[in-house]
């Protein structure tokens, strides 16, 4: 795995995804050819276009030239629409003339996984890195730039005219779905540009993110991808979108690889790095989208809604049964609909009939509908009224008449700063009035109710953390203990740490620890147990028994010596049926921690991701239900309370049927310490499991630990 | 509330939907008024309409009678656009003259909650009853018979021709979702009626469920509701579709009321009434759909799909994004994508270049899409081959070009006797082909590639419950323990058993419950453990104490009389700190049961569907993460099976990490059991939980129980 390059900046992109001059090399006559439906493509591009092929003195009347060298300028895009066979050289000759950039659309590369194709596409990496030539491409379906009219591409992407200021730039790792995004213009969208990014030989879907985000013509990105060899990147270019104040919406595909990772320790299959992405993004600040049809809709509200007002929002309904539809899916997502000020009730009191319904989600019939000044009262008392940021339109019906209605919401949304939801709830998807309203600078149109709250609950989670970004990461654990804990993690002699070797490593990073002794004879065991106080737990100590629930080399509760010595007997038997004598430690002994809720911290080492910290509640049935939370290590203990009170379980840390309630600033201390214990040995260990951590009031102790390392010589 | 009556059949309720003659009372020339856009509206009525309205001779040339009285023949339906205070004897008089039903369209009736409006209301319905004269409405937006060309509705519903065969017929209790749904003609769907409920007066959305149920001209149901007083109506009405053959699509709205139902036992938040309804539409073999945009684009599926001839499902993608979209979805919802038969890989292999896929999901790349013959070749190859009942063609980009391959799928459907699933992937939602899509009779159109793998889902589900019906239920408990039981709970002395008189007339319906001695000394105490035999459990028993974990007043795994008798001495202490010593009838003693898993089983008596059993994963988990199922009860042991099967955390039951697997049927006999002692006593019962029931093996053992009874005298 290569190191990461940085992504390339907006300076670094400009002339290939935003040029001046074009050429087309492989121009041809032939109707259906690359070069010829390239040439249709580009009748509305602004700028100049060359035609290469050394066939042909011209082209449909258009001069030809025999090689880009031959060209009056030296071009800004060098569209190869040729046979891969015939590729190369031509990106070598538009690299040694510093052209801005290329764009290969020929298949056969990398994706068909022969290894003679995955170095010919490596060789056209190296030539793009010696001749500072950015590539697009291969396996390409090219870019539209609707701010140049240049649709650089030999597929259908739509005409369209000058983008208006509320446009999405899209930005998609398959070229198909680059197009599905950008047919939303057919409906009446603006999008600023549609990027495809093929193979990712040179620029990947990374760099296309930062461009859109630094790109001025547009106010929020769509981004649909399948995964990346260095996801750090795509972080990167998120955070890159987070400083432009420009939010970035973000759908991922192939999510169901997770189950190609194995792993070790339960953290692994907690951590999948579908899990690991979501977490990541959700840092960054992006918007993630579970269907991939809520990308355009959600990334066209972000690029009208102004800032949030308040978190309120208020529903005008013409129906019960869209009233209802709103309530249910703002309780689902959490979006507050307070009541109207006394005032504004007032007024919609004097505008709604008895059958209706003036209280928040509001019906205010087909009555009021049909009537433009009463309908204007109403919307304009909501829509004045400082409880709400927001005003939901629920439309149940695609009708003409709601065109105008349009319109006075708009005006009035502008008045006041803020925004009209207007949900298309019919099957009519294209219906009179949808197309005035995806136009409208003020008004976002869902085709759902479920997207448009889930939408403005991402809206207001937004401004939550612009409001409140969260501090800088400060270490926990001194220095010291980190050069100490990596002598340790060197000299273990075998790669799964013994639960001993484990917990003294955890301990000089401030994780507390239960006290222990080991032992190798009955006898001592009489003499530990004294000395530690009963009841007693005791666990058979071997590299080879990292379970040891399931190997029976486990007693817990040994209230006396009696059934110290009983139990002693039984896991050494138990034990020796598992594990050679010579890889039997002994037997550990620790007093029994009292019980309260158990955690369980783990932590693995990703090889896309690095170091990532898993919280669960802990227990048998973690592995059963999945309450878990990923983040990329380290997290800081403001993080780690985060993900701790997003359990769906937090309950039982809280007080839960009379047990005292958890330390939750010290629980989430124990977790920024795994976590930080994780990124600073990244490089050494592989897995790390806390299970449990028994939680009770301010105690909270380490009961088992389990550490493996990445080395491969143990 | 009243005892419900039976849902009206196809012939009862023909008259007034699907009438001969059509009466308009309260014709009008006036523009806009309902009488005036009623007439237009019935415009492509094939029957006969008449006007009515004393104040004129005639309307726009038409004749008009001075009431309906006076006109030439009875009228089917009457359509009564008058305001609501001149309703009421229109009504009547329709109902003297023994015309079919009525329409009331006028609003301000039980919807407003003012006593005299529901008594209004309530003189509606008596009148149907005493005239045997079908109302829809009051407060209803009418109804649209597209066999007849007859939209009686005085609202804008679609034109349309005739239905096709493949037609879907909608259900609504909101005028306005009736016609969200009806737009779907817009785009080319096909609807035989689209009916509203309005108030419900007499007819309701059971009654017209029912009757398309029976309508010939429809091939699926289209349904959504908020609520019903009396939802065994609209599972009646399932069952009639079921009987039928008629897939029922239904979504319900007004998920949010949940929260309402306040409940004693934990059963109580578990079960409520969205759990209910699910329970009982899964039951009665509904396909219930969690988002409203499902609605339509399920029930066309149903509509146009033949019986599944496979579960496999092959995928064929033109571009590598759109497979993977497919792969994602189908992994989700459980749905196979098996590989091909090899001579059809061989066929797939000599058209699909090396960077394409031959497997399933198939790539052909945009090269074979454009090359009509081959791609012919390869559907040919996929729909021939028996591992698939269907297959799915996303379609990421809206093209003309798209057109001839819906021919050739639909074609080679048909032959086949399969399915074509066309996946709209495009933001351009009514695009090329999307009408042509619609409208075949062999190609389902889904504009979400999750929905479409939903539904092949709910396909194979239907086709699983057509093949295995459920097994009649059969009683486990002998009519004598009911009898016995019933005495036993009349003379229960307070309305909360205590757990032993719980246990004991559990045990009449052979649930196996563990031995006790209730003690009311010291001595007693050491006398009984001595008999049942050491560790011993001790609770303290009094009605007052319901939640005893919470009181401290239960000793668990008391090894020897010195604790035992320090146990009691502390219980007894606890109990006297929250119950009067006359209220507390002794010390319970029970042998220690061996851990095992923990299940938990209730049962509510709901005010809407009767008696319910749920099942979920006991301890304190259960009510944080809500791992529980629900069903009406009773259930037979098979259909407890299937629950138990459901658990998400059904591992812990088989023998999870070396535990000893629980015997499934013994633990489905007893929720059986449990499901027909609710069933039997829910005049008496109100709720009742078991728990924990505690499973290893066969051995099945429940260890505390909770039975709180309705009577409010107690």
């Amino acid at each position: 795995m290569t190191s990461p390059r940085r992504v390339y900046r907006h300076t670094e992109l400009d002339r290939v995804l935003n040029p001046r001059s074009i050429a087309i090399v492989g121009a041809s006559p032939r109707p259906g050819s690359f070069g010829e439906r390239l040439q249709k493509n580009l009748d509305g591009f602004s700028g100049r276009v060359y035609l290469v092929n050394a066939k042909y003195e011209e082209v449909g009347g258009v001069p030809c030239f025999s090689s880009i060298s031959a060209l009056p300028e030296v071009p800004d895009c060098v569209a190869i629409t040729v046979a891969r066979e015939a590729a190369e050289p031509i990106v070598q000759e538009a690299g040694e003339l510093g052209a801005g950039g290329v764009i290969l659309y020929a298949s056969g590369y990398a994706e068909t996984g022969k290894p003679e194709r995955v170095a010919e596409q490596s060789r056209l990496t190296e030539l793009g890195h010696r001749y500072n030539l950015r590539i697009l491409g291969p396996n390409c379906l090219g870019i539209a730039n609707y701010l140049r009219g240049a649709r650089i591409t030999f597929s259908e992407y739509p005409k369209f005219s000058a983008p208006r200021p509320e446009s999405v730039g899209i930005a998609s790792q398959s070229g198909a779905l680059s197009q599905s995004l950008a047919q939303a213009i057919e409906r009446g969208m603006s999008v600023s540009h549609a990027f495809s990014a093929g193979n990712q030989s040179d620029v990947d879907i990374a760099d296309l993110v930062a461009y859109l985000a630094e790109e001025p013509s547009c106010r929020a990105i769509a981004c649909v991808f399948e995964g990346m060899a260095n996801p750090e990147r795509l972080i990167a270019a998120a955070d890159i979108a987070w400083q432009a104040d420009k939010p970035l919406v973000i759908h991922k595909i192939a999510t169901g690889e997770q189950g190609a990772l194995a792993a070790m320790s339960h953290t692994g299959s907690l951590a999948g790095s579908g899990a690991a992405y979501l977490a990541a993004f959700e840092r960054a600040g992006a918007i993630v989208v579970d269907d991939f049809e809520a990308l355009m809709e959600t990334a066209a509200f972000f690029a009208k809604a102004p800032k949030p007002k308040a978190r309120g929002v208020a529903v005008l309904a013409t129906s019960g049964g869209a009233s209802i539809m709103a309530a249910d899916k703002a309780e689902i997502h959490g979006v507050p609909l307070p009541q109207p000020q006394p005032e504004v009730t007032a007024i919609l009191e004097s505008h709604i009939p008895d059958f209706g319904s003036a209280r928040n989600p509001c019906d205010v019939t087909a009555q009021v509908v049909n009537n433009p000044e009463s309908l204007g009262a109403c919307a304009e008392a909501l829509m004045g009224d400082h409880h709400y940021g927001a005003v939901v339109l629920p439309q149940p019906v695609a009708f003409d008449v709601h065109t105008p209605r349009i319109k006075v919401f708009s005006d009035l949304a502008a008045r006041y700063g803020k925004i009209t939801c207007n949900v298309l709830i019919s099957d009519w998807l294209q219906g009179p009035a949808t197309r005035e309203a995806e136009m409208d600078p003020n008004v976002a149109i869902f085709r759902s109710m479920d997207r448009c709250f889930a939408t403005l609950a991402a809206w207001h989670k937004r401004e939550e953390r612009l409001a409140s970004p969260l501090p800088a990461y400060r270490r926990l654990a001194p220095a010291a203990a980190a050069r100490q804990a990596a002598e340790l993690l060197d000299a273990a002699p075998n790669r799964t740490l013994t639960e001993r070797e484990a917990k003294a490593v955890l301990s000089l990073y401030g994780v507390p620890v239960v006290g222990e002794r080991l032992v190798t004879s009955e006898a001592a065991a009489v003499d530990a147990a004294h000395q530690l106080g009963y009841p007693i737990a005791m666990k058979v100590e071997s590299p080879d028994i990292p379970h040891k629930t399931e190997a029976g080399v486990i007693a817990l509760n040994l209230r006396n010596e009696t059934e110290l010595r009983a139990a002693y007997a039984r896991v050494t038997a138990n034990a020796l049926k598992v594990a050679d004598a010579s890889r039997i430690n002994g037997a550990l002994l620790q007093p029994m921690i009292p019980s309260g809720a158990e955690i369980m911290v783990g932590a693995r080492v990703d090889p896309l991701f690095g170091p990532l910290v898993v919280v669960s509640l802990g227990g048998v049935l973690v592995e059963l239900l999945k309450d878990s939370l990923v983040a990329q290590a380290p997290v800081s203990a403001d993080e780690a309370r985060q993900m701790i009170e997003k359990l769906k379980g937090v309950a039982v840390l809280k007080g839960f049927r009379g047990s005292e309630p958890v330390d939750l600033d010290r629980l989430a201390d124990t977790v920024a310490r795994l976590s930080e214990f994780a990124a600073d040995h990244r490089d050494r260990i592989a897995e790390l499991d806390v299970n449990p951590l028994i939680c009770s009031g301010r105690r909270i102790t380490a009961v088992d630990a389990l550490v493996v390392l990445q080395r491969n010589d143990k």
